[in-house]
Protein backbone atom coordinates (compact mmCIF):
# COMPACT_ATOMS: atom_id res chain seq x y z
CA UNK A 1 0.00 0.00 0.00
CA UNK A 2 1.65 3.08 -1.08
CA UNK A 3 1.07 7.06 0.49
CA UNK A 4 0.29 8.87 -2.47
CA UNK A 5 1.65 11.39 -3.64
CA UNK A 6 5.61 9.79 -3.05
CA UNK A 7 8.57 10.34 -4.56
CA UNK A 8 9.84 12.94 -6.33
CA UNK A 9 7.96 16.17 -7.17
CA UNK A 10 7.15 18.02 -10.00
CA UNK A 11 10.43 20.72 -9.08
CA UNK A 12 12.68 17.86 -8.76
CA UNK A 13 10.89 15.48 -11.47
CA UNK A 14 11.59 18.13 -13.99
CA UNK A 15 15.22 18.72 -12.88
CA UNK A 16 16.29 15.55 -12.95
CA UNK A 17 15.16 14.86 -16.50
CA UNK A 18 16.77 17.81 -17.21
CA UNK A 19 20.01 16.59 -15.77
CA UNK A 20 19.38 13.57 -17.67
CA UNK A 21 19.01 14.76 -21.00
CA UNK A 22 21.94 17.00 -20.72
CA UNK A 23 23.75 14.03 -19.47
CA UNK A 24 22.66 12.05 -22.82
CA UNK A 25 23.86 14.96 -25.07
CA UNK A 26 26.96 16.27 -23.42
CA UNK A 27 28.56 13.18 -21.58
CA UNK A 28 29.93 15.18 -18.99
CA UNK A 29 27.30 17.85 -17.07
CA UNK A 30 29.17 19.42 -13.88
CA UNK A 31 26.52 20.50 -11.23
CA UNK A 32 26.60 23.28 -8.99
CA UNK A 33 26.22 21.49 -5.54
CA UNK A 34 24.58 18.14 -4.84
CA UNK A 35 21.40 17.76 -7.50
CA UNK A 36 19.01 15.61 -5.26
CA UNK A 37 19.32 14.63 -1.28
CA UNK A 38 19.62 11.13 -2.24
CA UNK A 39 23.17 8.91 -1.99
CA UNK A 40 21.60 6.22 -4.77
CA UNK A 41 20.42 8.87 -7.29
CA UNK A 42 23.82 10.84 -7.05
CA UNK A 43 25.93 7.23 -7.75
CA UNK A 44 23.69 6.64 -10.66
CA UNK A 45 24.41 10.17 -11.71
CA UNK A 46 27.68 10.01 -11.38
CA UNK A 47 27.93 6.26 -13.43
CA UNK A 48 26.21 8.79 -16.02
CA UNK A 49 28.77 11.88 -15.80
CA UNK A 50 27.61 13.60 -13.25
CA UNK A 51 30.64 15.88 -11.69
CA UNK A 52 29.60 18.14 -8.25
CA UNK A 53 31.33 21.44 -7.80
CA UNK A 54 30.74 23.67 -5.01
CA UNK A 55 30.57 26.97 -6.60
CA UNK A 56 31.18 28.66 -9.79
CA UNK A 57 34.99 28.88 -9.61
CA UNK A 58 35.37 25.34 -9.83
CA UNK A 59 33.52 24.99 -13.12
CA UNK A 60 36.04 24.88 -16.28
CA UNK A 61 35.90 26.79 -19.61
CA UNK A 62 33.09 26.21 -21.72
CA UNK A 63 31.61 23.07 -19.96
CA UNK A 64 28.10 22.52 -19.27
CA UNK A 65 26.53 23.43 -15.60
CA UNK A 66 23.75 22.15 -13.91
CA UNK A 67 21.80 24.27 -12.02
CA UNK A 68 19.45 22.29 -9.09
CA UNK A 69 15.73 22.43 -8.67
CA UNK A 70 16.91 24.78 -4.97
CA UNK A 71 17.94 27.30 -7.43
CA UNK A 72 21.04 30.11 -6.77
CA UNK A 73 21.11 33.53 -5.88
CA UNK A 74 21.19 35.87 -8.46
CA UNK A 75 24.87 36.78 -8.29
CA UNK A 76 26.01 33.28 -9.18
CA UNK A 77 23.85 32.65 -12.46
CA UNK A 78 25.44 36.13 -13.78
CA UNK A 79 29.31 34.77 -13.02
CA UNK A 80 28.13 31.33 -14.86
CA UNK A 81 27.08 33.47 -17.48
CA UNK A 82 30.41 35.21 -17.68
CA UNK A 83 32.24 32.19 -18.41
CA UNK A 84 30.44 31.23 -21.32
CA UNK A 85 29.15 28.06 -20.02
CA UNK A 86 26.19 26.70 -21.20
CA UNK A 87 23.64 26.41 -18.26
CA UNK A 88 20.87 23.92 -17.67
CA UNK A 89 18.76 25.48 -15.51
CA UNK A 90 17.06 23.00 -13.24
CA UNK A 91 15.53 25.61 -10.83
CA UNK A 92 12.07 25.01 -9.53
CA UNK A 93 9.48 27.24 -10.68
CA UNK A 94 7.60 27.01 -7.65
CA UNK A 95 11.31 27.98 -5.76
CA UNK A 96 12.04 30.82 -8.56
CA UNK A 97 8.26 32.43 -7.48
CA UNK A 98 9.60 32.69 -4.18
CA UNK A 99 12.37 34.12 -4.92
CA UNK A 100 10.69 36.65 -7.27
CA UNK A 101 8.23 37.66 -4.89
CA UNK A 102 11.19 38.32 -3.04
CA UNK A 103 12.91 40.55 -4.99
CA UNK A 104 9.75 42.22 -5.72
CA UNK A 105 8.91 42.85 -1.68
CA UNK A 106 12.43 44.38 -1.56
CA UNK A 107 12.27 46.62 -4.28
CA UNK A 108 9.58 47.96 -3.08
CA UNK A 109 11.21 48.69 0.38
CA UNK A 110 9.92 45.95 2.28
CA UNK A 111 11.93 44.67 4.98
CA UNK A 112 12.00 40.52 3.52
CA UNK A 113 11.02 37.73 6.21
CA UNK A 114 12.16 34.30 4.97
CA UNK A 115 10.46 31.63 6.99
CA UNK A 116 12.73 28.50 6.25
CA UNK A 117 16.08 27.16 7.77
CA UNK A 118 18.66 29.63 7.11
CA UNK A 119 21.43 26.50 5.56
CA UNK A 120 18.80 25.67 3.31
CA UNK A 121 20.23 26.25 -0.34
CA UNK A 122 16.93 27.59 -1.58
CA UNK A 123 16.88 29.88 1.63
CA UNK A 124 20.10 31.27 0.91
CA UNK A 125 19.70 31.54 -3.17
CA UNK A 126 16.28 33.93 -2.05
CA UNK A 127 18.61 35.79 0.60
CA UNK A 128 21.72 36.59 -1.42
CA UNK A 129 19.87 38.00 -4.37
CA UNK A 130 18.67 40.59 -2.00
CA UNK A 131 20.00 43.74 -1.73
CA UNK A 132 18.78 45.17 1.63
CA UNK A 133 17.63 44.12 4.62
CA UNK A 134 16.54 40.66 5.02
CA UNK A 135 15.34 38.25 8.23
CA UNK A 136 15.78 34.63 7.99
CA UNK A 137 13.02 33.42 10.38
CA UNK A 138 13.82 29.64 11.54
CA UNK A 139 10.73 27.78 11.72
CA UNK A 140 12.00 25.78 14.37
CA UNK A 141 12.17 28.44 17.37
CA UNK A 142 10.01 30.24 18.57
CA UNK A 143 9.99 33.58 17.09
CA UNK A 144 11.47 36.67 18.69
CA UNK A 145 12.51 40.19 17.19
CA UNK A 146 14.62 42.84 18.58
CA UNK A 147 12.21 45.80 16.75
CA UNK A 148 9.04 46.90 18.88
CA UNK A 149 7.60 47.94 15.76
CA UNK A 150 8.05 47.42 12.06
CA UNK A 151 6.85 49.38 8.96
CA UNK A 152 6.65 47.32 5.78
CA UNK A 153 7.22 44.41 6.18
CA UNK A 154 7.31 41.39 3.62
CA UNK A 155 6.95 37.81 3.95
CA UNK A 156 7.89 34.89 1.71
CA UNK A 157 8.55 31.09 2.83
CA UNK A 158 10.51 28.19 2.00
CA UNK A 159 8.80 26.02 -0.79
CA UNK A 160 8.79 22.86 1.60
CA UNK A 161 7.72 24.96 4.95
CA UNK A 162 4.52 23.98 6.42
CA UNK A 163 1.12 26.29 6.52
CA UNK A 164 0.37 26.41 10.04
CA UNK A 165 3.93 27.75 10.46
CA UNK A 166 3.63 30.19 7.89
CA UNK A 167 0.61 31.78 9.27
CA UNK A 168 1.73 32.07 13.00
CA UNK A 169 4.63 33.86 11.87
CA UNK A 170 2.27 36.05 10.00
CA UNK A 171 0.21 36.54 13.10
CA UNK A 172 3.33 37.39 15.39
CA UNK A 173 4.14 39.95 12.77
CA UNK A 174 0.64 41.35 11.53
CA UNK A 175 0.94 42.62 15.83
CA UNK A 176 4.06 44.79 14.80
CA UNK A 177 3.98 45.86 11.29
CA UNK A 178 2.61 49.17 9.75
CA UNK A 179 2.04 47.00 6.60
CA UNK A 180 2.00 43.42 6.27
CA UNK A 181 2.76 41.81 2.47
CA UNK A 182 2.52 37.89 2.90
CA UNK A 183 3.06 36.10 -0.44
CA UNK A 184 1.94 32.12 0.06
CA UNK A 185 4.96 30.59 -1.58
CA UNK A 186 4.59 26.79 0.09
CA UNK A 187 4.51 24.20 -2.53
CA UNK A 188 1.40 21.86 -1.89
CA UNK A 189 3.97 18.74 -2.43
CA UNK A 190 5.37 18.84 0.54
CA UNK A 191 2.26 19.45 2.57
CA UNK A 192 0.30 16.21 0.18
CA UNK A 193 3.14 13.59 1.30
CA UNK A 194 2.70 14.70 5.28
CA UNK A 195 -1.13 14.09 4.71
CA UNK A 196 -0.61 10.86 3.13
CA UNK A 197 1.91 9.21 5.35
CA UNK A 198 -0.39 10.38 8.17
CA UNK A 199 -3.58 8.78 7.15
CA UNK A 200 -1.63 5.78 5.53
CA UNK A 201 -0.90 5.36 8.90
CA UNK A 202 -3.91 4.80 10.67
CA UNK A 203 -4.70 2.04 8.32
CA UNK A 204 -1.62 -0.27 7.90
CA UNK A 205 0.59 -2.08 10.47
CA UNK A 206 4.01 -0.76 9.61
CA UNK A 207 4.94 1.74 7.39
CA UNK A 208 8.28 2.01 5.53
CA UNK A 209 9.73 5.48 4.55
CA UNK A 210 12.34 5.41 0.94
CA UNK A 211 14.66 8.36 1.09
CA UNK A 212 18.25 9.62 2.01
CA UNK A 213 19.30 10.25 5.65
CA UNK A 214 20.15 13.99 4.43
CA UNK A 215 16.84 14.13 3.32
CA UNK A 216 14.79 16.96 5.28
CA UNK A 217 11.57 16.16 3.81
CA UNK A 218 12.42 12.48 4.15
CA UNK A 219 12.70 12.56 7.65
CA UNK A 220 10.02 14.62 8.80
CA UNK A 221 7.40 11.77 6.62
CA UNK A 222 9.33 9.87 8.96
CA UNK A 223 8.65 11.98 11.90
CA UNK A 224 4.69 12.08 11.18
CA UNK A 225 4.44 8.57 10.99
CA UNK A 226 6.42 7.51 14.42
CA UNK A 227 4.23 10.23 15.68
CA UNK A 228 0.77 8.14 15.03
CA UNK A 229 2.74 5.29 16.93
CA UNK A 230 2.72 2.89 14.04
CA UNK A 231 5.94 0.92 13.37
CA UNK A 232 8.30 2.99 11.25
CA UNK A 233 11.51 1.90 9.32
CA UNK A 234 13.26 4.54 7.49
CA UNK A 235 15.58 3.19 4.98
CA UNK A 236 18.26 4.46 1.79
CA UNK A 237 17.46 0.90 -0.08
CA UNK A 238 16.15 -2.31 -0.01
CA UNK A 239 19.76 -3.33 1.20
CA UNK A 240 18.36 -1.92 5.07
CA UNK A 241 14.79 -3.94 5.15
CA UNK A 242 15.49 -5.90 8.25
CA UNK A 243 13.20 -9.23 7.81
CA UNK A 244 12.79 -9.60 11.68
CA UNK A 245 10.58 -5.72 11.75
CA UNK A 246 7.84 -7.58 9.21
CA UNK A 247 7.16 -10.35 11.98
CA UNK A 248 3.35 -10.51 13.08
CA UNK A 249 2.69 -7.34 10.50
CA UNK A 250 -0.06 -7.77 7.63
CA UNK A 251 -0.09 -4.94 5.95
CA UNK A 252 3.24 -2.51 4.78
CA UNK A 253 2.68 1.38 3.99
CA UNK A 254 5.64 2.34 1.52
CA UNK A 255 6.02 6.01 1.31
CA UNK A 256 8.99 7.76 0.24
CA UNK A 257 10.57 11.86 0.01
CA UNK A 258 10.27 14.38 -2.44
CA UNK A 259 13.67 13.55 -3.25
CA UNK A 260 13.47 9.54 -4.04
CA UNK A 261 13.55 8.02 -7.56
CA UNK A 262 10.70 5.98 -8.83
CA UNK A 263 13.69 3.04 -9.69
CA UNK A 264 14.92 2.82 -5.98
CA UNK A 265 10.84 2.68 -4.61
CA UNK A 266 10.25 0.16 -7.49
CA UNK A 267 13.07 -2.14 -6.84
CA UNK A 268 12.19 -2.03 -3.24
CA UNK A 269 8.61 -2.99 -4.19
CA UNK A 270 9.57 -5.85 -5.60
CA UNK A 271 12.07 -7.02 -3.22
CA UNK A 272 9.06 -7.02 -0.57
CA UNK A 273 6.88 -8.97 -3.49
CA UNK A 274 9.31 -11.64 -3.93
CA UNK A 275 9.62 -12.13 0.13
CA UNK A 276 5.81 -12.15 0.54
CA UNK A 277 5.33 -14.66 -2.17
CA UNK A 278 8.25 -16.71 -0.92
CA UNK A 279 6.33 -17.09 1.99
CA UNK A 280 9.37 -15.57 3.73
CA UNK A 281 8.74 -14.93 7.66
CA UNK A 282 5.23 -14.43 6.58
CA UNK A 283 5.88 -10.67 4.75
CA UNK A 284 2.51 -9.36 3.42
CA UNK A 285 2.84 -6.34 0.99
CA UNK A 286 -0.39 -4.95 0.12
CA UNK B 1 -7.41 58.45 40.43
CA UNK B 2 -7.43 58.40 36.75
CA UNK B 3 -7.09 56.24 34.22
CA UNK B 4 -5.16 57.77 32.03
CA UNK B 5 -5.46 58.64 29.13
CA UNK B 6 -9.07 58.87 29.50
CA UNK B 7 -11.57 60.83 27.57
CA UNK B 8 -11.94 62.41 23.91
CA UNK B 9 -9.14 60.74 21.64
CA UNK B 10 -7.27 62.76 19.39
CA UNK B 11 -10.02 62.59 15.96
CA UNK B 12 -12.70 63.53 18.30
CA UNK B 13 -11.36 66.32 19.93
CA UNK B 14 -10.04 67.75 17.01
CA UNK B 15 -13.72 67.09 15.24
CA UNK B 16 -15.70 68.27 18.06
CA UNK B 17 -13.19 71.54 17.98
CA UNK B 18 -14.19 71.93 14.40
CA UNK B 19 -17.84 72.01 15.35
CA UNK B 20 -17.75 74.54 17.75
CA UNK B 21 -15.66 76.59 15.70
CA UNK B 22 -18.49 76.19 12.87
CA UNK B 23 -21.12 76.77 15.67
CA UNK B 24 -19.27 79.99 16.92
CA UNK B 25 -19.21 81.40 13.12
CA UNK B 26 -22.37 80.10 11.76
CA UNK B 27 -24.40 79.77 14.47
CA UNK B 28 -26.22 76.60 12.56
CA UNK B 29 -24.48 73.61 11.20
CA UNK B 30 -26.10 70.56 10.17
CA UNK B 31 -24.53 67.45 10.88
CA UNK B 32 -24.89 63.84 9.38
CA UNK B 33 -25.50 61.38 11.72
CA UNK B 34 -24.88 61.92 15.40
CA UNK B 35 -21.74 63.68 15.59
CA UNK B 36 -20.54 61.58 18.99
CA UNK B 37 -22.12 58.94 21.01
CA UNK B 38 -22.49 60.62 24.47
CA UNK B 39 -26.01 62.07 25.24
CA UNK B 40 -24.38 64.76 27.69
CA UNK B 41 -21.80 66.58 24.89
CA UNK B 42 -25.00 66.12 21.93
CA UNK B 43 -27.74 68.39 24.19
CA UNK B 44 -24.59 70.65 24.87
CA UNK B 45 -23.97 71.14 20.98
CA UNK B 46 -27.67 71.25 20.29
CA UNK B 47 -28.07 74.40 22.15
CA UNK B 48 -25.24 76.17 20.56
CA UNK B 49 -26.89 75.64 16.63
CA UNK B 50 -26.03 71.31 16.06
CA UNK B 51 -29.24 69.87 13.98
CA UNK B 52 -28.53 66.15 13.46
CA UNK B 53 -29.95 65.08 9.92
CA UNK B 54 -29.94 61.35 8.56
CA UNK B 55 -28.44 61.88 4.92
CA UNK B 56 -28.05 64.55 2.61
CA UNK B 57 -31.15 64.54 1.12
CA UNK B 58 -32.07 66.51 4.16
CA UNK B 59 -29.67 69.03 4.09
CA UNK B 60 -31.21 72.68 2.83
CA UNK B 61 -29.81 74.22 0.12
CA UNK B 62 -26.73 76.91 1.15
CA UNK B 63 -26.05 75.40 4.89
CA UNK B 64 -22.95 74.37 6.82
CA UNK B 65 -22.29 70.50 7.14
CA UNK B 66 -20.33 69.07 9.50
CA UNK B 67 -19.05 65.28 8.63
CA UNK B 68 -18.27 63.47 12.14
CA UNK B 69 -14.85 61.42 13.24
CA UNK B 70 -16.17 58.35 11.55
CA UNK B 71 -16.19 59.77 8.23
CA UNK B 72 -18.84 59.29 5.20
CA UNK B 73 -18.33 57.16 2.22
CA UNK B 74 -16.87 58.84 -1.21
CA UNK B 75 -20.04 58.55 -3.29
CA UNK B 76 -21.61 60.56 0.25
CA UNK B 77 -19.30 63.44 -0.08
CA UNK B 78 -19.92 64.13 -3.78
CA UNK B 79 -23.38 64.53 -3.44
CA UNK B 80 -22.49 67.16 -0.58
CA UNK B 81 -20.13 68.80 -2.59
CA UNK B 82 -22.86 68.88 -5.43
CA UNK B 83 -25.06 71.13 -3.21
CA UNK B 84 -22.76 73.61 -2.67
CA UNK B 85 -23.00 73.06 1.31
CA UNK B 86 -19.85 74.48 3.12
CA UNK B 87 -18.13 70.78 4.16
CA UNK B 88 -16.39 70.96 8.18
CA UNK B 89 -14.89 67.76 7.65
CA UNK B 90 -14.11 66.16 11.13
CA UNK B 91 -12.98 62.98 9.60
CA UNK B 92 -10.27 61.42 11.89
CA UNK B 93 -7.16 61.41 9.97
CA UNK B 94 -6.43 57.82 11.23
CA UNK B 95 -10.35 56.81 9.78
CA UNK B 96 -9.56 58.61 6.63
CA UNK B 97 -6.17 56.74 6.48
CA UNK B 98 -7.83 53.29 6.86
CA UNK B 99 -10.66 54.28 4.12
CA UNK B 100 -7.21 55.08 1.58
CA UNK B 101 -5.75 52.20 2.19
CA UNK B 102 -8.72 50.27 1.52
CA UNK B 103 -9.14 52.00 -1.66
CA UNK B 104 -5.37 51.73 -2.53
CA UNK B 105 -5.92 47.46 -2.03
CA UNK B 106 -9.45 47.62 -4.07
CA UNK B 107 -7.78 49.61 -7.12
CA UNK B 108 -4.66 47.20 -7.05
CA UNK B 109 -6.93 44.29 -7.27
CA UNK B 110 -7.45 42.72 -3.92
CA UNK B 111 -10.04 41.22 -2.29
CA UNK B 112 -10.53 43.82 0.67
CA UNK B 113 -11.65 42.11 4.16
CA UNK B 114 -12.50 45.04 6.70
CA UNK B 115 -12.07 43.62 10.71
CA UNK B 116 -15.12 45.26 11.87
CA UNK B 117 -18.72 45.67 13.33
CA UNK B 118 -20.52 46.25 9.99
CA UNK B 119 -23.19 48.42 11.65
CA UNK B 120 -20.26 50.70 12.25
CA UNK B 121 -20.38 54.45 10.65
CA UNK B 122 -16.68 53.84 9.35
CA UNK B 123 -16.93 50.42 8.54
CA UNK B 124 -19.70 51.33 6.53
CA UNK B 125 -17.96 54.46 5.24
CA UNK B 126 -14.66 52.12 4.25
CA UNK B 127 -16.88 49.82 2.42
CA UNK B 128 -19.08 51.83 0.71
CA UNK B 129 -16.23 53.44 -1.02
CA UNK B 130 -15.05 50.50 -2.49
CA UNK B 131 -16.12 49.55 -6.14
CA UNK B 132 -15.41 45.93 -6.31
CA UNK B 133 -15.66 43.03 -3.75
CA UNK B 134 -15.60 43.59 -0.10
CA UNK B 135 -16.03 41.23 2.99
CA UNK B 136 -16.77 42.73 6.42
CA UNK B 137 -15.53 40.42 9.32
CA UNK B 138 -17.00 40.75 12.30
CA UNK B 139 -14.55 40.59 15.87
CA UNK B 140 -17.34 38.95 17.71
CA UNK B 141 -18.43 35.60 15.69
CA UNK B 142 -15.75 32.64 14.50
CA UNK B 143 -13.77 33.74 11.31
CA UNK B 144 -15.37 31.87 8.65
CA UNK B 145 -14.88 31.53 4.84
CA UNK B 146 -16.88 29.72 1.81
CA UNK B 147 -14.26 29.87 -0.14
CA UNK B 148 -11.77 27.54 -0.08
CA UNK B 149 -8.84 30.29 -1.23
CA UNK B 150 -8.19 33.28 -1.94
CA UNK B 151 -5.69 35.15 -4.67
CA UNK B 152 -4.79 38.10 -3.24
CA UNK B 153 -6.59 39.58 -0.04
CA UNK B 154 -6.05 43.26 1.49
CA UNK B 155 -7.21 43.62 5.12
CA UNK B 156 -7.68 47.23 6.63
CA UNK B 157 -9.14 46.92 10.44
CA UNK B 158 -12.15 49.76 11.74
CA UNK B 159 -9.42 51.80 13.92
CA UNK B 160 -10.93 50.99 16.94
CA UNK B 161 -10.18 46.99 17.04
CA UNK B 162 -7.95 44.98 18.66
CA UNK B 163 -4.59 44.09 17.76
CA UNK B 164 -4.79 40.27 19.28
CA UNK B 165 -8.12 40.19 17.12
CA UNK B 166 -6.33 41.63 13.60
CA UNK B 167 -3.74 39.29 14.16
CA UNK B 168 -6.37 35.94 14.16
CA UNK B 169 -7.61 37.32 11.23
CA UNK B 170 -4.45 37.38 9.60
CA UNK B 171 -3.19 34.19 10.66
CA UNK B 172 -6.47 32.50 9.63
CA UNK B 173 -6.82 34.29 6.00
CA UNK B 174 -2.27 33.47 5.49
CA UNK B 175 -3.66 29.95 5.45
CA UNK B 176 -5.82 30.39 2.59
CA UNK B 177 -4.31 33.29 0.53
CA UNK B 178 -1.64 33.30 -2.32
CA UNK B 179 -1.04 36.66 -1.29
CA UNK B 180 -1.96 38.61 2.05
CA UNK B 181 -1.47 42.72 2.23
CA UNK B 182 -2.51 43.54 5.72
CA UNK B 183 -2.76 47.41 6.74
CA UNK B 184 -2.34 47.54 10.48
CA UNK B 185 -4.72 50.58 10.59
CA UNK B 186 -5.91 50.17 14.26
CA UNK B 187 -5.60 53.70 16.45
CA UNK B 188 -3.03 53.46 18.99
CA UNK B 189 -5.76 55.64 21.72
CA UNK B 190 -7.68 52.45 22.60
CA UNK B 191 -5.75 50.39 23.56
CA UNK B 192 -3.91 52.83 25.14
CA UNK B 193 -6.97 53.55 27.18
CA UNK B 194 -8.01 49.88 27.92
CA UNK B 195 -4.45 48.98 28.94
CA UNK B 196 -4.48 51.69 31.65
CA UNK B 197 -7.98 50.65 32.76
CA UNK B 198 -6.94 46.92 33.35
CA UNK B 199 -4.07 48.47 35.63
CA UNK B 200 -5.86 51.02 37.38
CA UNK B 201 -8.27 48.38 38.41
CA UNK B 202 -5.33 46.65 40.02
CA UNK B 203 -5.15 49.89 42.34
CA UNK B 204 -7.99 51.08 43.74
CA UNK B 205 -11.04 49.47 45.62
CA UNK B 206 -13.71 50.50 42.62
CA UNK B 207 -13.80 51.88 39.24
CA UNK B 208 -16.50 54.51 38.19
CA UNK B 209 -16.08 54.13 34.32
CA UNK B 210 -17.85 57.65 32.41
CA UNK B 211 -19.59 57.88 29.24
CA UNK B 212 -22.36 57.33 26.75
CA UNK B 213 -24.28 53.85 26.87
CA UNK B 214 -24.27 53.67 23.73
CA UNK B 215 -20.84 54.25 23.26
CA UNK B 216 -19.14 51.27 22.34
CA UNK B 217 -15.64 52.07 23.39
CA UNK B 218 -17.12 52.87 26.70
CA UNK B 219 -18.84 49.51 27.05
CA UNK B 220 -15.17 47.86 26.36
CA UNK B 221 -14.07 49.67 29.18
CA UNK B 222 -16.38 48.64 31.79
CA UNK B 223 -15.83 45.26 30.25
CA UNK B 224 -12.76 45.10 30.93
CA UNK B 225 -13.04 46.34 34.82
CA UNK B 226 -15.49 43.91 35.76
CA UNK B 227 -13.41 41.13 34.41
CA UNK B 228 -10.24 42.23 36.83
CA UNK B 229 -12.98 41.47 39.47
CA UNK B 230 -12.31 45.49 41.00
CA UNK B 231 -16.71 46.43 41.63
CA UNK B 232 -17.20 48.86 38.49
CA UNK B 233 -19.78 52.12 38.00
CA UNK B 234 -20.66 52.58 34.57
CA UNK B 235 -22.07 56.20 34.64
CA UNK B 236 -23.77 58.31 31.88
CA UNK B 237 -23.58 61.87 34.17
CA UNK B 238 -22.67 62.78 37.84
CA UNK B 239 -26.72 62.18 38.23
CA UNK B 240 -25.79 58.46 38.27
CA UNK B 241 -24.03 58.48 41.31
CA UNK B 242 -25.07 55.77 43.95
CA UNK B 243 -24.11 57.03 47.14
CA UNK B 244 -24.20 53.11 48.52
CA UNK B 245 -21.61 52.04 46.50
CA UNK B 246 -18.73 53.91 47.56
CA UNK B 247 -18.95 52.66 51.31
CA UNK B 248 -15.98 50.85 52.43
CA UNK B 249 -13.99 51.63 49.09
CA UNK B 250 -11.21 53.61 50.61
CA UNK B 251 -9.55 54.71 46.74
CA UNK B 252 -11.78 55.10 43.29
CA UNK B 253 -10.42 54.86 40.05
CA UNK B 254 -11.64 56.65 37.02
CA UNK B 255 -12.19 55.86 33.07
CA UNK B 256 -13.67 57.78 30.35
CA UNK B 257 -14.31 56.76 26.90
CA UNK B 258 -13.21 58.48 23.60
CA UNK B 259 -16.42 60.07 23.31
CA UNK B 260 -16.54 61.52 27.09
CA UNK B 261 -16.08 65.01 26.96
CA UNK B 262 -13.95 66.80 29.73
CA UNK B 263 -16.47 68.92 31.33
CA UNK B 264 -18.49 65.90 31.84
CA UNK B 265 -15.33 63.99 33.74
CA UNK B 266 -14.71 67.17 35.79
CA UNK B 267 -18.21 68.00 36.77
CA UNK B 268 -17.99 64.44 37.80
CA UNK B 269 -14.56 64.64 39.54
CA UNK B 270 -15.47 67.88 41.30
CA UNK B 271 -18.56 65.74 42.57
CA UNK B 272 -16.93 63.49 44.07
CA UNK B 273 -14.74 65.80 45.45
CA UNK B 274 -17.48 67.53 47.29
CA UNK B 275 -18.78 64.69 49.04
CA UNK B 276 -15.33 63.38 50.07
CA UNK B 277 -14.53 66.59 51.55
CA UNK B 278 -18.02 66.84 53.54
CA UNK B 279 -17.31 62.93 54.55
CA UNK B 280 -20.80 61.94 52.82
CA UNK B 281 -20.44 57.86 53.67
CA UNK B 282 -16.89 57.84 53.83
CA UNK B 283 -16.08 59.09 49.76
CA UNK B 284 -12.53 58.72 49.19
CA UNK B 285 -11.38 59.75 45.66
CA UNK B 286 -7.59 60.21 44.85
Amino acid sequence: MFAEPKGFCFGVRRAISSLEEALDSYGRVFALGSPIHNPQEIERLKSLGLVIIDGPEELPTGEVVFIRAHGVPERVLESLRKTGAVIIDGTCPFVSKAQEKALTLAREGYLVMILGDKDHPEVQAISQSIKGPVIVVSPSEPFRFHEEKFDKVGIVAQTTQQKGTLSKLVSSVSEKAAELRVFNTICGATSARQGAIARLAGAVDGIIVIGGRNSANTAKLAEISINTGTPTLWIEDQEELERGWFQGKKTIGIAAGASTPDWLIRTIERRLASAKSAGEDGWEND
